[in-house]
């Protein structure tokens, strides 16, 4: 791939920042965290505004796929903006997901805590939305600034999702 | 630009990430491959969820601009929300794009696989779709897995869209 | 953090991209900027697509929250599309953000910019939305290619939010 003919030196880090709240904004980080820990490579994850919602013990079991405002559902928007219909997605989605061994968000960040990734909610947002670490799930580690983060991020890649 | 006067070695590689669905969720990617590789950056394109639909032979011709939960689009959310506005919309952001040079999305994939950028399509997000490779436009190398991604983004930068 | 017990050598320069248009979209990368430079860090913010309206002089007073598409509301999706309600939660999170010391938009850029923090709008963007560089704040440095992002970007982390 590269084009010297080198192999560069593999990924060793990546903090993964998980800032939407909807099913399909916050698997992709952790499919992303968890295929990292799968090979190894350190793995971070940063909730952050409406993404505290996938560590926050009342709401991760309620989250659902944002059906308006996302072209890709293949959906007639207006259909989608009626009640129900976001829950319909989001119950086909999940068995989907069931059938091919991905847990729901709230065993899945068990999961990959259980692999040794670090978990942090970003202190600007839990202050704004009126949380406290007691909402978060256990495997929550800290409640850290913008600039703590940069310090675990060192020496590795940053991913926004 | 930087703070000790000493210039950094310059990019060498970029690995893209499209995980959106909508027009407005795929040119940001498309645009930031083709301008790497107009800089001789390499780039690779790695789709994943909605972003699927961006290869998909038989999708890639219909994506439309995601008008509702998007502020941006300075129309009344409602307005957003009525059928046929996201084609309007849609219509609208094409014939500018024309005006400028901005190819199509079927096209430009062909352009920037042309220049040499890679292509990749995310296994987990294929199986969760149930889709398989021949659903995808002939310019996508592989099906991979996200430990595959992460060995080919080695000693780049990861871009998520 | 890291596996082999030494230190990596800390974050140099952070390259945020602002892509989105809506409060939830951009306030995100400017925090992360704001959060950068408070640490010494070098931070530049690139605007492009629908985030231009960060620094357009007429847009920057006028931008909302994306209540529809937005489970992480925590309203019904139906309710989120009744025109006012996007009005309603921008709002909310105003007061919110006025509480905790997080400036509104427009003093959010002119603070940042006065840390020290490049501002750049993405020429391809600008040219699509018929923009020219007198619609934009005075903190915006210049109008600039991807491939003159990537140059500046060198030596750093590039986040696109």
């Amino acid at each position: 791939m590269s084009d010297n003919g080198e192999k560069p030196a593999p990924i060793e880090k990546v903090s993964i920042i998980i800032s939407k709240g909807s099913l399909d904004g916050i698997y992709p980080g952790l499919i992303m965290a968890n295929g990292a820990r799968a090979e190894g490579i350190e793995a971070n994850l940063f909730f952050t505004f409406f993404g505290l919602d996938a560590i926050h013990q009342k709401r991760v079991d309620h989250i659902k796929v944002a059906t308006v405002g996302n072209p890709g559902m293949h959906m007639a928007t207006l259909v989608g903006a009626l009640p129900g219909m976001s829950g319909i997605a989001t119950h086909m989605l999940e068995k989907k997901m069931e059938e091919f061994d991905i847990p729901p968000i709230h065993e899945f960040i068990e999961f990959i805590g259980d692999t040794g990734a670090g978990m942090y909610a970003c202190k600007a947002s839990v202050d704004l939305f009126g949380m406290s670490e007691d909402d978060f799930v256990e495997q929550v580690d800290s409640v850290i600034t913008v600039g703590e983060f940069y310090e675990i991020a060192a020496g590795g890649q940053i991913i926004f999702t």
